[in-house]
Formats: structure tokens, C-alpha cells, sequence
């Protein structure tokens, strides 16, 4: 019989146990936020490609405006005009100047650029300069923003739009990406019917498949149905052997009574080891982790829809993350909670919460229900933890909200 | 002359110049995730609908247990075993107990269920009951997680998995959403080549068309792109209006020199009115916002990456929400920053930054860069204000990362 385990635990089993197993695949990158990046991104160009200039003015030799003044100015002669997206048409020499606009390409030669309000247009082809210039002024180099060999984004980072900016800009047209997992959903118990239709005697609808399907859509995974299926060992174990061929992850939901835990439980024993059998946490002690001889995950989640949520949301999602290599970072934020909690003695607690911001302050206040009530979990904005040594919560006491990156 | 607006002002003027234009549609509850929530959803059932056995136990009478000891057991003849799904064959009568599972539904007459923990089946067709139970033990009761009237989620809300559950649970298969607003892009500027091409002379690849894209998608909305129009006032204008009768929205992006800008100022009023031109912001001065005479928005956006996309976090998402009455929460988190960093006066100042956390403590860590460069975005995680008032931030003072729901 294998020990029920604190949180810490099940993410080092997860961390030990488990290893990349997700393919590489390339994809356009107008198409790829969101996606878990498969390689270090690094420039092998030069941006911006030209020394730019940030200004709209004049391209100057620098030492040909020292000591200038109001009174005073530099006389220069204007010997061209860069234009937006081109190269000017010849060098620049000492003792002249070329007007550019803001984003222009530098001319060769110049090394600093004169705002245009220290200019004063004489209109017979010179201009005088009011204010002296330092070399580099007002200008971009080539390379200041990505050079060759610079190492833009780093490896297992969820790609995000400014990420696809910088990749634009670097002229990176396919993006290397790892393949999307693929995670089958099994739901099971006598009881369940699709939550289309309607409930007679003790029937219920069936809350875990759709909720846990959108969940891992939007964590960026694929997600196969396999439905709801009754509580026959036989038919279940027929279905999960389907599900561990087609995916790489297999989630066996529900199954509340005693009876069908235990098939879910041999079931996945029979396909290779279990990892793990119980959680000391609250909500979501029945849950079963194991692996197929293939590196394959099984999980055995509870049926209770606010247990299969909180089991889904801090250990499945970081399962994910580490058979795809993604980078995920936890920390969290302090708030004040609304009113007094009790807490459950040995097992760490999750409760949901909505929060506000009031005075400058951040306090959340926790939604109430029964335990299995998914309307305890509808509308909330995040959850914290009641850590398991702690008796229980007063109102305005501290308390720190759970906030990933990478989901 | 407009003034230029503080960013206050500017979500002030946002709020009273537009209002809601986003239609209503039905869509299937397992396409919902990330929609806008267009009506509140009110129960018009009891979840469940039925008295719910919340243990593996015996449903009984609780008077029948008043006062039992292990010494002296209240012995209850065994009726029948209560089926996952189905009703009990018959009404339980005082002096009997029914067999049942965790989920089971509690059978008329029994008002509460005794844990088989506390009990001994004498193999005669009787059990043992050693610990009397109170009404209501062990049992979740008809509508205790929804009845019909109560609202479940509040219009506006972004549809998160969780809330699929909570639908799902109500038997509710088609939601009401708002439509996906359209969002028109259109790059300006004779620099600018298309990401896939390598530039000459002085091109830059257009980084603000997939960046803008990218974040406007995962926003939630539908965006056209309609390409790089060089600077060419009758094109562009040609071009905004083929935008403004395809879209809701129309941005234009680009355009750095003086030229341009006064021209996407012309062409903006053309369509209606100009309501700010220039906001107090670093980065991200030169923006221009208008609305069309039939509600429709138009934005001008800075050509530097890095401006217009805090442009668009700040001010082009809180618009769009108040399209399509989204709810938006921003908050802000305490973190210590890493570095000394100067400030501008007059003008609030945005920094993009890494966090982490170390013995218990946030941490922001500035990602430096010349302004305009986009690689001072790729790979943050969040980004930080710096008042208009502040002089500068000294190392280790805490400042506020901003984090904004419903985005």
C-alpha cells in the first residue's frame, strides 16, 4: 500500500519520474502563441541592420557642431535627403550634413544626429546648428538590438506576442515549437450522463469531461474524448487500453464509490506502475498517478468536480509541463482574506476565492459551498492555499494567492 | 490642439465615448472557453436534484442511531442497496437502513447516512450502527449547489474552464456570448518590408502587423491585416476606409516621421472625430485615438514596437472590453526591483521585466534596452509603472507589477 503523499512530494515524484516526451514540429509564426518554444531562439542577422537615426533632423559629423551656440551656430551645407527605407545615395563628408527622418538610415560617415529644433533653415541649402552634438546622439547602432549569436528566447517559454514581435524582427519565418501532447479524458460511474441531458433518480451530469477538456485546451494540449463510461472493469480497462495507444496521457475521472477506485486502480497497475495513490491535500485525496512501461501517464482523478479541478490545476498541468519541457513559474501574491476560515488538520487546503483591490489593498474573499459543489469553484478569480500545519484562517489575516505563468 | 492626456484620462475618455457594440451569439458549451459571457446564467433547476449521499455508508432515519454506543449498537435491518444512478425501489421507513455509495441518492425518508466506518454488517441481513448521526450528516441535499433563480455567473465574464463545469452541471449546451469584435491592422511606413523579406538600405521588417495580431487574437477577437501601405496619404486613406466598413475597430500602425503622422491625423478626422492626440507616457507618446459618427474606433498607434504594444496592453484592450462590456480587473503585485532605473518627469514611465522569487519575496527585474528596441520585450513577464511624478527608483525599492483578468 503505498503512503498518501504531501504536494511537495507529487511534484518531485512527477520531476523524477517523468521526462521530455514530446515531438518537434515547426509551424509559421503568425501561428505559434502560445505554443511551447522547442529551441533556444538566436539571431543570426544583425537589427536593426543600419545605424538608425531616432529623430527627425539633421545626420552630422559631431565634431563639426562643437562650440556651437544660439549665437553662433554651425553653417552647414545640406547635401541630401535620406528617405524612409533606403540608403543614401553617397557618404557623408566633414563639413556637410544630410537631412533625415526619424527611422532613416544614418549615412555613412555621420555619427550623430541634430534635432531639427536646433536647426534653423537658411533656405539657400544650408543650415545652422544652435546646440553642439556628442558622437552616437539621437541614433541606433546596428546590432544594439539583436546581433548575431545573441540568444533572444530561451527554450520551453510559451511564446507570446511580443515574443512573435521580437521573432519578426530577427526575419524568423517557422518557428520550432514542440509537438501538442495528446490527452485522453475517461470519465466513469454508473451515475453520469452527458450534460446535455436531463437527470432522473440519482443521475448527474457529467462536469469533470468538459470542464477538464477546456482546461487542457487552453493549457495547449489536444484532448480526446472517450466519453462516459459505466462502471464494468472490463469496459473500462477495454477503454483505457484505446486511450493509452492514441495518447500520450490518459485521465480517469470519477468513479466515486469504493468499488470502482479500486478497478481504476488495478486497471492502471496493469498497465505499468503506480506512482502514487492518495494526496494530502483538500479538496482531491483519492487520486492515483502511474506510468505506462512507455513513459505514458495515467491519472485517476476524483469524481468531485472542485477535487478534480484543484488535482488538475497542481499536479496534472505541471505533469504536462514536464513531459513537453515548458517552463512554468509559480510565486504568489499576498491579500487579505474577507472572513474566517476553519482548516482541516494534516492536509493542505484550497479554496477559491474572487479578489479586489480596495485602498491600495488586495483581499480575497473565499467563495463558499460544500465540498463537491462546482459552483464553489464558477466565477472565481484564483485560489490560495490554507498550508496543512495551519488550524485555520481570521478574517484579514495574510494569506498568498497561487499565480502560474506558462498555463 | 488636443493636449496630451494623462493615462487616466485617457481610459476616462474611453469610457464616455464609447459603449457597447458587440452582437450576441449561441455557441456550443465546449466552444465557450475565453468567450465574453453576453447574459447572466441563472439556474433554472436544482443541481442536484436529488438528496446526494456524500460517503459509503447507510442511509437512515437519524433518530433510529440517537444514543448508540460500540457498547450498545443500534441494529437496523438492511432493506435494499441503494444503485448509482437510479432511485431507491421504495421509501425507507423508520426502524430500517438502506446500503449506499458516495453519490448515491438518498432515499425518501432517510435524513441522513451513517459512514460504513461506524459500522458492523452481521451477515443476517442486519447491521451494527456504533456512533448516532445528526439530520443532514453526510449528505449534500437537493439544489445545495444550484436552484432555479440563483445566478451562477455574471454577464461579462470571461468563460474560464471552471465556469464550463458549473454550465455543465446546470445542463446548459448552448451559451450566450458576445461576438468577436473585428479588428482591422494596417502598417504605414516606406521603411517597412514584410516580416519573411531581408531588408536593404534602410528597411526594417514590420514587427507591429504579427505582433499586433497575436495579441488581439488572444485577446479574443478577430483580426484582418491589411498589409504595409507605404506613405502615400490618397493609399492610405483608401485603405482605412476599406478597413473601417470591414472592421469594428481600425488601428494603424507606424508611421515615425512627421509626415506621416500628420497624415494619419488627417485621415482619422476624415472619418469622424479625434478624441486625444498624444498621451503622457514613456514609451508611447504619439498616439491618436477617434471614433467614427456610427461608434466605430480608430486607433493611431506609435511605430515602435515597444510604444505600441504598451500602447495597446494600456488602452486598445480596456477599449475593446468596453465594446463588448467585458469585465476587466487590473491589480497590481508588490515586488522589490533589481536595479536602479531613472525616470522621466512629466510622463508615466512602463518597464518590462522578468520576476522571480527568492526566500519568499518578489522580485522585477528591468529588461534594459534602447527605447524602441523589441528585444527589451521578448522574454518578460510582466511589466511595471513608474509614476510621472517619481524621479527614479533606487535598488530594492518595491514597485507595483500590473496584472490585469479578462484579458
Amino acid at each position: 500500500m503505498l503512503s498518501v503523499k504531501r504536494p511537495e512530494e507529487v511534484i518531485e515524484i512527477i520531476n523524477t519520474e517523468f521526462s521530455h516526451i514530446a515531438g518537434e514540429e515547426f509551424v509559421p509564426l503568425t501561428k505559434s502563441l502560445g505554443r511551447v518554444l522547442a529551441r533556444d531562439i538566436t539571431a543570426d542577422e544583425y537589427v536593426p541592420d543600419f545605424d538608425r537615426s531616432t529623430v527627425d533632423g539633421y545626420a552630422v559629423f559631431s565634431r563639426d557642431t562643437f562650440g556651437c551656440t544660439e549665437a553662433i551656430p554651425a553653417i552647414l551645407p545640406v547635401v541630401g535627403e535620406i528617405l524612409m527605407g533606403q540608403a543614401a545615395e553617397k557618404d557623408l563628408n566633414p563639413g556637410e550634413c544630410y537631412a533625415i527622418p526619424t527611422g532613416g538610415a544614418v549615412p555613412k560617415g555621420a555619427d550623430s544626429v541634430v534635432m531639427i529644433e536646433y536647426t534653423e533653415d537658411y533656405g539657400d541649402g544650408t543650415i545652422g546648428i544652435m546646440k553642439s552634438t556628442a558622437p552616437g546622439m539621437n541614433m541606433i547602432f546596428r546590432g544594439d538590438d539583436v546581433y548575431p549569436g545573441k540568444t533572444v528566447l530561451k527554450k520551453g517559454r510559451i511564446i507570446s506576442s511580443q515574443d512573435i514581435g521580437a521573432m519578426a524582427s530577427m526575419g524568423i519565418t517557422e518557428v520550432p515549437v514542440t509537438k501538442k501532447l495528446t490527452v485522453g479524458i475517461i470519465s466513469t460511474g454508473d451515475e453520469l450522463i452527458h450534460h446535455s441531458q436531463k437527470p432522473i433518480g440519482g443521475q448527474i451530469r457529467d462536469v469533470n469531461s468538459p470542464m477538464l477538456e477546456s482546461m487542457l485546451e487552453a493549457f495547449g494540449v489536444n484532448t480526446v474524448n472517450y466519453g462516459i463510461i459505466i462502471d464494468d472493469e472490463e469496459l473500462l480497462e477495454k477503454k483505457v487500453n484505446e486511450a493509452v495507444s492514441e495518447c500520450d496521457v490518459v485521465i480517469l475521472s470519477g468513479g466515486s464509490s469504493v468499488g470502482v477506485k479500486d478497478a481504476a486502480c488495478r486497471i492502471i497497475e496493469s498497465f505499468g506502475t503506480i506512482l502514487l495513490h492518495g494526496i494530502a491535500i483538500k479538496p482531491g485525496k483519492p487520486t492515483i498517478l502511474g506510468k505506462t512501461n512507455d513513459q505514458k501517464a495515467l491519472v485517476g482523478l476524483p469524481g468531485h468536480p472542485v477535487a478534480a479541478y484543484f488535482i488538475t490545476k497542481l499536479f496534472v498541468l505541471p505533469l504536462l509541463a514536464k513531459l513537453e519541457t515548458r517552463e512554468m513559474k509559480t510565486y504568489t501574491i499576498s491579500a487579505k482574506v474577507t472572513e474566517n476560515i476553519s482548516a482541516n488538520h494534516g492536509r493542505a487546503q484550497y479554496q477559491a476565492c474572487h479578489f479586489f483591490e480596495k485602498d491600495g489593498e488586495l483581499f480575497a474573499q473565499p467563495i463558499r459551498g460544500k465540498s463537491g459543489l462546482i459552483t464553489s469553484l464558477a466565477g472565481a478569480d484564483g485560489y490560495f492555499e490554507i498550508p496543512r500545519d495551519c488550524e485555520g484562517l481570521r478574517q484579514y489575516e495574510t494569506i498568498q494567492i497561487i499565480v502560474s505563468t506558462g498555463e
